[in-house]
C-alpha cells in the first residue's frame, strides 16, 4: 500500500535559524510555508527529488512538536509514507497488532489526510501515513 | 549539488526482530543485507519507492550505532542525500561554516562513497552525503 516516502519531518526551535540553514543545505528555498493550526505548528516544506522535507516548529507550548523539543532537542521528528488508501492501511495495520495513534485520517499540512502509528510498535520510529485528499485510491 | 533522498537510516537493536517489523510496515521484503565491517554494522535495505530504508544494527559494542542505541534507543538515526560531486559538496559545505565528521568520502555500504556532517551544524540532523562510486560526476 505503500507508493513512497512522502517527507521527512524535522522538528526546530526556531524558524527564523532553520530556514536559512536548510536553505543552505539542501540549496534550495521552501515552496510553502503554512502554519497547521490544528497541530499548532508552523510548517515549512522543501523539495528534494521526489520527497520533501517538512520543517515542524511550534506556534504553541500545547504543541506535541513542543513538547517533542523540550524531551529530545531538535532534529527527525517523523517519516512519512505516501499510501493509496489510508483508512484500509490503517485498518491493516491495526489487524497486524499496530497500535495506532489515530484510528481515522484527519486533516493535516498540504492538503493531505494524515494518521500516525504508535512509535512502540514500530521500533522507536514515529510513522506518517499520508494520502492526497483528492487522489486517494 | 543534492539530487534526491537516497535513504533514511533506521538504528534497531536486533535484526531478528526488526526485519519482520519492517518487512509488515513497508509490505515488502529487503533487497539486500550486507556487513559493513569498518563500520562494525549489519545493513538491511528495503526499496520505497525512488528512496530506500537502511536498518543498522551494530556487530560490536565499539559500533557507533551500538552507542547511538544506548544513548537514545531505536529510531531514526540519519537521513542521506545523494549527491553530484560528494568531495565538491563537502568542501561546499565546509566553506560555509557547516563541520564535518569527515572531510574525505569513505567507502560504505551499497558500493557507495559517503560523508557525515556534524549534527551541530545541521539542528541536531545527522546528515550522509553518498554518490555511487562508479557514476558521481
Amino acid at each position: 500500500m505503500i507508493n513512497k516516502i512522502d517527507h521527512i519531518g524535522i522538528a526546530v526551535k526556531n524558524l527564523t535559524v532553520a530556514i536559512p540553514k536548510f536553505n543552505l543545505l539542501l540549496g534550495t528555498e521552501p515552496y510553502k510555508t503554512e502554519i497547521v493550526d490544528s497541530e499548532k505548528v508552523s510548517t515549512v516544506f522543501y523539495k528534494v527529488g521526489d520527497c520533501k522535507i517538512e520543517l515542524l516548529c511550534p506556534t504553541s507550548k500545547e504543541s506535541t512538536i513542543y513538547k517533542f523539543l523540550e524531551k529530545k532537542g531538535e532534529g527527525i521528528h517523523h517519516i512519512a509514507f505516501d499510501v493509496y488508501g489510508i483508512q484500509k492501511s490503517l485498518d491493516f495495520y491495526a489487524s497486524r497488532g499496530i497500535n495506532l495513534i489515530h484510528n481515522q485520517p484527519k486533516i493535516g499540512a498540504d492538503k493531505k489526510e494524515i494518521a500516525f502509528l504508535h512509535p512502540k510498535d514500530t521500533l522507536g520510529v514515529l510513522i506518517e501515513l499520508c494520502a492526497d485528499l483528492i487522489n486517494d485510491k
